[in-house]
Parts: structure tokens; C-alpha cells; sequence
């Protein structure tokens, strides 16, 4: 009776029994990053349409008014919290990918944590360490199920994170082993969440989901309410309905060792992430640029095939589609040096002088780019050519978004739908949330006075 | 472009469309029964320790006291409402049965209507109309992904009867075919459930959600929250990654022709079918016995090897293990001439009588008895025999649960969890629903004044 053998029971033991001393610098580190970007992104979603329109169809659902939503005005039960905290953190597309997974794993996790330490109280290192911890869940189980969950169409932000969502939670609430196993057995029998609702506010829904069940599978176990011992591994169990590619010693090995949040990227563009390279080539060649934009006669984007495969894009209608599309990309980082969450607004998307730059942009295959990489010329109407190379895209491996980059993301994204929040202060306290005795002090920041 | 290359649309059209005077009077019959028997268990289950639970967790998240609780005093927003009830319509395994699917329909469609009833207003035959459509939807998803889906983990009741909870609560909405349409995509991608978490009490929370989750699409649909437009057969929708042995035709074929809820039956005893005829003949026996049940030395059941496979299990040591034991079974139909809720409760199996019993019945294998069937024989201490052969179970499809055997069965239910109930007026009230002008009158002749 090996550890490896009852990966759901040594997974639950890791996390009951994880003591905040045995978490090394480097993934403390990256734990505040994800806790920052995650605030920035739930604040730069809370204005969207789609989470408009989930608080007006919840109102009426709302309990006790325990936690907060990032950059509103409403308070809620910490379920309903945990629920729009997450679908708002997810809905621009600008929160954090596990590279190895594509999972985004802090929507799921760090929303029902935060509501906790609304309701029940929790100060800052006690969030960061549940926060780290889901984040580990979450994405050993993504590794255990990968590819083939991914390619047959689960959705592995919601599918996975809601493992996450229940580890952090159970940690926060302090559940011993047997609970926490219970936890995520109740997350494996809710884990849900389909690739084909991507592109519709559906994929708001699952995402939400994974938070809020996640959080509810944690309070369910903490009541005494029994799961399933072996919900992953067990023969009618999670790893078997999910994926035709189980390996679940991902689960297991290196528990402790080796931390996959040091895998975790944050995203400088609220875009698709084969577009980052193409928008810095064309942010660089701006700044050089002497020549108004309006001169330009084409623009050649060359890169891995993968890029035209999945961005070739010239015909954009609104928002949402502009976000894989390498023609607006590239016209909006020429026009307006940007390409933040403004320039994929549906305004944006149907501009004048955009939609004709948009048609001037052509892209190309060449396998011998690396898919991190991206080539752009643009050709003057006098013929002169100008050609800019980014052997990594920022936001990729290779070149991690800086501390400074974070905080100003943070700062575009406060900037964009809650102007009121004090941003320099915000990022003062969860750079600082080691030493932070009430965490949910941070969400206080997050909402109107 | 043919209804059948849409099934997700073809479906959601017909449900939008159908008229309640295109529904066969046997298809109204069987709706009601169904009601019915989801009454019954409701209020059966409604004092579970689960449900206990399951309240004492959920009760800071009740939202506006919209809707009740069957057999409770508790009111909570409909959402919570939904769960609660589906949950405890099913947690003492006495629901409805979809016998090609294995599916328990009624669990996860009604209660979401009933909800909406108090919520929003309908009347009797509304409410019947859209159980009747929703239980087509649930079966009609089931068809189409067995028998892959269940066999590899998949709790069905749970998985498909989202589906049906969604088309349910869209038609009593009068959602359009485009919001039915992402009804029904919300509903795919809230889709989860596992076979693993049968056998705990986490089964509840999977049921509980597929009422509560299908209620929230339609909700989130009715007030524009797109979906996807083809979230069942979509290259990375539901069917892909819901099973190998997928056949879409089943969505669609003979759709208002063929009715699934015909093939739906009651159960006669709230344990595994496969003991239904095992049980009809110990009370057929007992009442002939002229001898007491203490001379009984051995009682030999013979029946299908799935018998003696799924229930031959002497060590029972609560009432969840004894609702698949044999041996309890018998013991209890002989020593009390019944096998209801009362006899598979935790105290009977702990009695020293029924202890003393089950360890004299043993099992065999014949394979020319259908598995439909069975024969008990009885050897008394003097060394004579009583046998009994049963050719079809009550509840079975050959023999389904008459009109008064249902009314017996609510009142079984009625009297175990909530003996405030009148009963004789609820079946009334029921059975009249077409002429009911409130349908929440029935839910409030369920909770105590």
C-alpha cells in the first residue's frame, strides 16, 4: 500500500499536512504573483457584460452577505462569491496559464479563499499557503489526465480547478486527512466543464462552477459529509471517465519536491498566447517607427504554423473574436501602441481606421520559427520595409512577466473597470501578504468605499 | 442541413414547440405517476442524515425564501431549493427508474420545477407539460451516449438528468429555441457525476446539482448568457467526450412519436432491483407460513448469476450496504412481512432477529431463471420445504407498480419522514393536476403548517 497507489488519499495527506516552513522562497514568490494577477484580472472582468448579467440572474440567490466580488458593490454568500470571483478573473482571457496544462489555475483556486477569509477569517499567509497548495492540486491532476482530457474537449481550467478549489478551501478550513480525501472526492464527482462552450459566455459558467463547488465540496467534507475514498483513481472514478491518458504517478511524485506554480505564466496581452511575440515585434517597430501608420501598405506576419492555424483571423465582428485574431492584434499594437484590454473592445473591433489596418495584415507560414517566436515587416507605400524579429515573446517561458510588468498590469486592469481602487496601495498589500493578519483586508481594497 | 446533424438545436426546438395537446393521454398518465412516486421519495428522504447536512452547510447561502423543502419547514431561493430536493429525492435509492438507461429522471427534473412554480407562478398542467418534456430530454441524451458512459463511471442520473432539468425549467420559462438551445448548453457544461461517489454521501451532492445546475442554465439563458450552439454533438461537446459508443440519432428519432417515460418504473422496495421478485416471494411465503420464523433453519434463493453477483452480501452493517444485501432482504420480508425505508434503517440491521436470519440465507446460481425472476425455497427445522417462484418482480416492466400500489408507496414515504402530511389529499391534489390552477399549492401541502 503505496502512496502512489491511493493518489486522492496522498494528495488530501499532502495538503492537511503541508506546513508553510517547507514552502521554498522561489514558490512563495510565485504564489503573490498569481494572488496579484488574479486581483487584476478579477478586477478588469467585473464590468463584463457576461457578469453583469450572472449577478442580475443570481440576486435573488444571494445569502448572508459574506464576502465581497472584486471591484462591485454587491456581497454575497461566500458560494455566489466564489462563483463570480472566478468567472470575472477568467472572462477577459488575461489570467494565468500552467503552461504544461494550458490550465488557468488561479480563477478556480484563490476566489473561494478569499471568501473564506471574509467569512470565517484568515490572515495573509494562511491564504498564500492554501493558494499555493490548490494551485498544486489542480494542476497534478490536469498533469495526470493530459493530453487526452484536453483534446477530447474538458475544458481543464473548470475540470481540474475545482481539485484546486477544494484542496485550498479544505486547507484553509483546517481538514484533517479524511476530510480533505472527502473534499476531493466531492470535487471529482462535480468536475465539469466543456471546451465547446469557449467562445460563448458559457465558458463563464464552468469556470464559476469549478470555484464555487470546489468551495462547497471543502464546507460539505468539514460538515462530516462522506465521498468517495479513491474518487480519482478508483475504477469507476475521475481518472478513468476523463481521460484515455492516465498517468497517475504525476499525481504523486515529487509531492513537495517540485511545484508546478513555478510553471505558471502571467500574460501581458488579454489575447491568445501564440500572439504575444507578433504584438511585441509590433509595439518595438511603433517606437521606431518615423512614419505616420497611415503609410503603411502591408504588414507580413511570419511565424510558426501553429500562429496562422490558429489567429488567421481578418474578418473580426467584436471582442471576443479579436482576442485570436492576429489581424487586429497587429493593428491595434500599430495604432494605438497597445494591446491591452481596451483595444479588444467591441468599439475597438468595428473603428474605422482599425478595420483598415486590419486588412492590410497577411501572415505566413515558417516552420523554421519557433512557435515563442514571431517575424514582422511592414512595407511603406514609398517601398521601404521595415522587419522586426522577437525571438521570445514576453509572457512565455523564456521571458516571465517582470514584478514591474505585473504591477502595472494590475494598474490597466483596475484602470479599465474599477478606477476607484487605490492600485499602488493594493499591490503594497498583497506583495505584502506575508505579514498581512487579515487577508480580507485585500478584497476590502478591491470594492467600492 | 437535417434535424438530425443538430440534435442539440432539434431537441431544444421540439421542447420550445411542443403543445400540451400533443402529449398522449398514457404520456400524461405515466407524468403524473412519475410526480407522484418524486413526491413520495422526496419526503421519504427528507429527514436523510445527509439532507440534514446538506441544509446545516447550506443554510448562510439560502437566498429570498422563494421555494420549500418537501417534508421541511426550511424555504431558500430556488437554486438551493432544487438541490435539496433532488438530493432528497433520491438519497434513499426508492426513485423512479428509466430502465434502458438505468437513469433516475425525476430526481433531477422536478424539483427545479416545482421551485419555478413557487417562484414564478404555474399552473398543474405547466408543470406536468414541462416534467413530462424534460424527462424525454434526459432519457433521450442517456440513449444516446450508453451504455459507454455508465460503464466507464459515469453517474447517468446526474450527467443526463442536467439536461433534462434545464429543457424542464426552459419550457416552464417559455424560453425560445435559441435560449432553449443554450439552456441546454449550459446544462452540457455543467455536466458531472460519478459512479466512484455512489455508495457515500457525495452521490447526493451530484444529484443535487444536476436540479440545481440545469435549473441555473435555463435561468442564465432566459436572461441572454449565450451558450454554445451545438454543446452535445459539437467536435468538443458533450457526446465526444461523454462516451465511445455515441449514437446522436437517438436525440432525435421518433421525437414526439416515442415517449421515454413509458419505459419508466416505480420501485416497490427502496433496494437494488434485482431483489424485487427475491422479496415478492418471502412475502408471498410468509403469508402462507403457518409456522413461526424461528423454525426456519435455511432459506436457498436461486436466481440470474447477476443476482448472487450484486447482493449476495451477508455482512451488512448499515442500511446503505443493506439496500444491496440478499440476505437482509429476505430476512427482513420473512421476519416483518415488508422490505420498506423503516427495514433497511441502520437499527433493524443491527437486530439480533434479523442478524440471526440472514445468516441462514444463502444464494445460488441458475441460469435459466431471467434475471426478472426468482426462487426462494424454505427448509424448516422439521425438514419440510416451502418454495415460491416469482416469474416478474413487482416494479419490474413486466409488472409495473398499479395505481394503488403507488399511493401505498407515498404514503409509506409520508409516514416514515413527514407524518403531517395528508396524505389522501396530496395524492388527490396530484392526480388532478391537469385542473390544478397554482401547482405550488401541492409543494405546500408537503411542509408542515
Amino acid at each position: 500500500m503505496t502512496d502512489a497507489a491511493f493518489p486522492t488519499r496522498a494528495l488530501a495527506e499532502f495538503v492537511a499536512a503541508s506546513d508553510w516552513r517547507d514552502i521554498p522562497p522561489a514558490v512563495r514568490r510565485e504564489g503573490v504573483r498569481g494572488l496579484l494577477n488574479y486581483v487584476g484580472c478579477a478586477l478588469g472582468g467585473c464590468t463584463d457584460e457576461a457578469i453583469g448579467l450572472a449577478i442580475r440572474v443570481l440576486l435573488p440567490m444571494f445569502g448572508a452577505p459574506q464576502a465581497g466580488i472584486a471591484g462591485r458593490t454587491e456581497r454575497c454568500d461566500a458560494l455566489n462569491a466564489a462563483f463570480l470571483n472566478a468567472a470575472g478573473a477568467n472572462v477577459l482571457e488575461y489570467d494565468d496559464t500552467h503552461l504544461p496544462t494550458v490550465m488557468h489555475p488561479a480563477a478556480p483556486v484563490a476566489p473561494g479563499l478569499f471568501a473564506l477569509a471574509e467569512a470565517r477569517g484568515a490572515s495573509g499567509v494562511e491564504l498564500l499557503h492554501a493558494f499555493v497548495l490548490g494551485v498544486e492540486a489542480s494542476c497534478r491532476v490536469g498533469n495526470a489526465v493530459m493530453p487526452h482530457h484536453y483534446r477530447r474537449g474538458a475544458h481543464i481550467t473548470a475540470t481540474c480547478g475545482i481539485f484546486g478549489a477544494a484542496a485550498a478551501a479544505g486547507k484553509l478550513l483546517g481538514l484533517d486527512p479524511v476530510r480533505m480525501t472527502w473534499a476531493l472526492g466531492h470535487a471529482a464527482t462535480q468536475s465539469a466543464g466543456l471546451v465547446e462552450s469557449l467562445g460563448s459566455m458559457s465558458k463563464s459558467i464552468g469556470v464559476g462552477n469549478a470555484a464555487r463547488n470546489g468551495l462547497a465540496g471543502a464546507l460539505f467534507a468539514e460538515a462530516g459529509f462522506t465521498g468517495a475514498e479513491r474518487a480519482i483513481e478508483g475504477k469507476y472514478g475521475f481518472a478513468v471517465v476523463a481521460s484515455d491518458t492516465v498517468d497517475l504517478s504525476r499525481i504523486t511524485d515529487g509531492l513537495g519536491e517540485t511545484w508546478e506554480i513555478l510553471s505558471n505564466a502571467y500574460k501581458p496581452y488579454p489575447c491568445g498566447v501564440v500572439l504575444f511575440p507578433v504584438i511585441d515585434a509590433c509595439l518595438e517597430l511603433r517606437a521606431r517607427l518615423a512614419v505616420p501608420v497611415d503609410r503603411i501598405a502591408q504588414v507580413l506576419v511570419r511565424g510558426h504554423p501553429l500562429l496562422r492555424e490558429r489567429t488567421d483571423r481578418p474578418d473580426v465582428v467584436d471582442g471576443r473574436s479579436a482576442k485570436v485574431s492576429l489581424q487586429h492584434s497587429v493593428a491595434v499594437a500599430l495604432l494605438h501602441g497597445a494591446a491591452g484590454i481596451a483595444q479588444y473592445e467591441d468599439a475597438v473591433v468595428a473603428d474605422p481606421a482599425v478595420r483598415a489596418l486590419r486588412v492590410k495584415v497577411s501572415a505566413a507560414d515558417d516552420p523554421s520559427i519557433p512557435v515563442e517566436a514571431a517575424a514582422v515587416e511592414i512595407r511603406l507605400a514609398d517601398g521601404s520595409r521595415l522587419g522586426e524579429y522577437v525571438s521570445t515573446g514576453r509572457g512565455t517561458p523564456g521571458r516571465p512577466m517582470s514584478d514591474l510588468e505585473l504591477d502595472a498590469k494590475v494598474g490597466e486592469c483596475a484602470g479599465f473597470a474599477a478606477p476607484f481602487v487605490d492600485v499602488p496601495a493594493l499591490i503594497a498589500a498583497i506583495r505584502d501578504i506575508e505579514t498581512l493578519g487579515d487577508a480580507a483586508h485585500i478584497m476590502r481594497m478591491t470594492v467600492p468605499a
